[in-house]
Parts: structure tokens; C-alpha cells; sequence
């Protein structure tokens, strides 16, 4: 295939992003293997600073350590709750925000900060650009899975340094997000935060001139 | 458009991966202000945290701004040099690494970390997700770029403080990364670092489970 693309696709493309949301409410049945390593192969066509690839994965799928990392959510979550006031609170405490309870697959994904590869182009003045290499990554994952009809949550309610001792990380890894992935419950063109009258999209993108 | 997608365009999603590339080779003849507009337009569909959309532009025009920032891209990428030893200093120096004199569009990209949209959900144990947001939204940018036969070449060799300094920026807003946009001079399916024998691409994707 070459590195032309016809009109009709990037409307199909802008419809997949459309499309693509956050989710949190799946259904239990299993994502074949096969179809999910076919979508996690997206990770090898990800820019990243220097070519240094710094994304670790880790599959979460023992009772045990979904245990651990649900756990974490939900005290991540009462805390976050307290923060927030009055009316606040009451709309934000009828949020679902994770679907860590119910996810066929669930996959807690970090940065390897020490990592050699890449030889440290480009991350000189910004070493950041490594985490920022990993969040690239899962945005391609994303759309890859939705592509397929599969549904993506991002997780970010959680206590990093408690996860990562939960899960025996290796010390130079970051974590960066926990992802919760399967078969969504629904599909909408419009965010749920936005269905649930928590924040609406901006209707336009702001630029100013230098 | 429906949210259902065929075989045919996961295949031409993939192709779209593997031929975006970061350029850094750009002709100088411009980009038609509509299709720019169009592209930017993707930055509406992406994912932030709590829809907290923390994204924020500057396009670089003014030949005192660009000058400005090309003169911190050369002094960060000397200090680069500088810390390559032996072999890898002469092998960095002879890359090249930026369009920032050739590009006809450039944009500084920023995340203001103090918006409240978005209520601050999903952000208060890990508020790095207002960048990834940030980054996510540049990501999509970047495909739906090349979809059109644009080339985007994201520059991270930059002294950050220096830059908002210069570019008068407020206080809040933490860059993330400087774009250049436009017509590649040449199309390739592989990254240049990889064909320049910086560094290649891991063949498979290591996963752990737990």
C-alpha cells in the first residue's frame, strides 16, 4: 500500500475519531487474542523521541493484582471526591469513571525513563518527551481498537507510586496510565462526561499569533 | 457516518502508521490556510481528561519569532552535542533534526495547567494527564496531517523556559512541543533516524503479565 490516501478515507478517519470515546462501561465477553495483538501491534508504528520506544506494558490480569489496582482506584477516587464541593461533588460521586470491575483485558502501561535506546536524542532538554513518546502510542492503540468496534478507558484516577509498588515495577518505569479495554456496553459520537452534563467540548480551537 | 468500519479501512488506518513520519525536510511552497484549518479541526476530537481540552497554540510566524526560537533549537542542539561522546557525537551532528528554517507553517503547542474545564476530574492524583491530553491531541493532528500528504515534524530540542520567555507566554501554560508543518520533500514508510542508522524500530512489542 503506498502513502496516498483517497478523500473518502479521511472522512472515514475523521469519523473514527468522532466516534472513538472514553469508556467505561463494557460488557464481560472476552476480546479473541488474536484481534488483541493485532491492535497492540500499533505500538511498533508510534513516533517516539529518538526512536527510543520507551513503552513497557504490563498485562493486569491475575484476581490478585486487579485487586490491588481496583483498590487503588477506589481510594484514588474518595479522595478525588473530597476534593471536590457542594453540587460538585454530589454530580461527580454518580459518575462512573472506570470500568476496572468489569474490563476483559486490562493493561497498566509505562514509561522506561533509563532506557538506552534512542541514545538520548532529542530527550536532552526535555526528557518528558519520553512519557509524552507513550502517550502517542496508546492514542494509535486507541483508534486502532475502536477501529475494530473495541472500546478503550483511560484510567488516571489512581496513586502511581502505590500501583507501581502493587505490581513490582521495575524503579526506572513511570507510570503513565492504567487501560481498560473490551467490547463497549453502547456506542456514542458524543463523550459521556458531555452526555452527563459534567463538561461540554469547546466548540472551537483558540490560536493566537507570534 | 456510522461508528462501524470495514476491513478495508483498518488496512489503510495501518497504512496511514506506517507512512507518517517526523519530517524534518520540508519544500518551502505554502500551505492553503482552509486545509490547515481542516487539519486543526482535529484537535476538537480528541481525548482530554475530564474533557478539561487543555490545549492551547501559538503559530510562529513573525520573522522575529521565528528567529528567536530557531536560535534556541541551535544552542539546545549544541548542548545536545555536547553530551554525546565519541562516535555518537560525530554521527549526531551530522543529523538533521529540525525544519524550523525551512517549514512554512509552525505552531507552539502548550498545556495550561490551570484551566478549570473540566472540573479538575481525572487529574488530581496524576495532573501530568493535563500534557497527555495535550500530547494525545497532537497526535491525531499528525494523522490526519499526513492523510492529506502533510508533514509534520515534532522539535523537542528546545530550552522551554527560554522559550515562553520569548514567546511571551503565560505563566500557566507548559509547552509541550514545537510543530513544524508542510510538504515533505520525499515520502518514506521508514523513520529517517532508522534510515540514517541512528537507531531502528523493536520488532515485537515485550509484554509481562501480572
Amino acid at each position: 500500500m503506498s502513502g496516498q490516501f483517497s478523500p473518502a478515507f479521511r472522512e472515514e478517519l475523521a469519523a473514527l475519531m468522532q466516534w472513538r470515546r472514553d469508556v467505561r462501561r463494557f460488557r464481560t465477553d472476552p476480546v479473541p487474542e488474536d484481534l488483541l495483538a493485532r491492535c497492540l501491534d500499533s505500538f511498533r508504528l508510534a513516533p517516539s523521541v529518538g526512536l527510543s520506544e520507551p513503552w513497557r506494558i504490563l498485562r493486569v490480569d491475575s484476581p490478585a493484582a486487579r485487586g490491588l489496582c481496583l483498590d487503588n482506584y477506589r481510594a484514588a477516587n474518595d479522595r478525588a471526591l473530597a476534593g471536590q464541593d457542594g453540587n460538585n461533588a454530589l454530580h461527580y460521586s454518580r459518575l462512573k469513571l472506570s470500568g476496572m470491575a468489569e474490563a476483559p483485558v486490562q493493561l497498566a502501561v509505562f514509561c522506561d525513563e533509563s532506557t538506552a535506546k534512542g541514545r538520548g536524542l532529542g530527550a536532552a532538554s526535555m526528557p518528558e518527551t519520553r512519557a509524552y513518546s507513550v502517550v502517542g502510542a496508546v492514542t494509535l492503540f486507541w483508534l486502532v481498537l475502536r477501529a475494530e468496534g473495541l472500546g478503550l478507558g483511560w484510567v488516571s484516577i489512581l496513586d502511581p507510586a502505590r500501583l507501581r509498588r502493587d505490581l513490582a515495577v521495575p524503579d526506572a518505569w513511570r507510570f503513565i496510565g492504567y487501560l481498560c479495554i473490551g467490547w463497549p456496553e453502547e456506542e456514542d459520537s458524543v463523550p459521556e462526561l458531555e452526555r452527563e452534563g459534567w463538561e461540554s467540548r469547546a466548540t472551537a480551537l483558540q490560536m493566537e499569533t507570534r
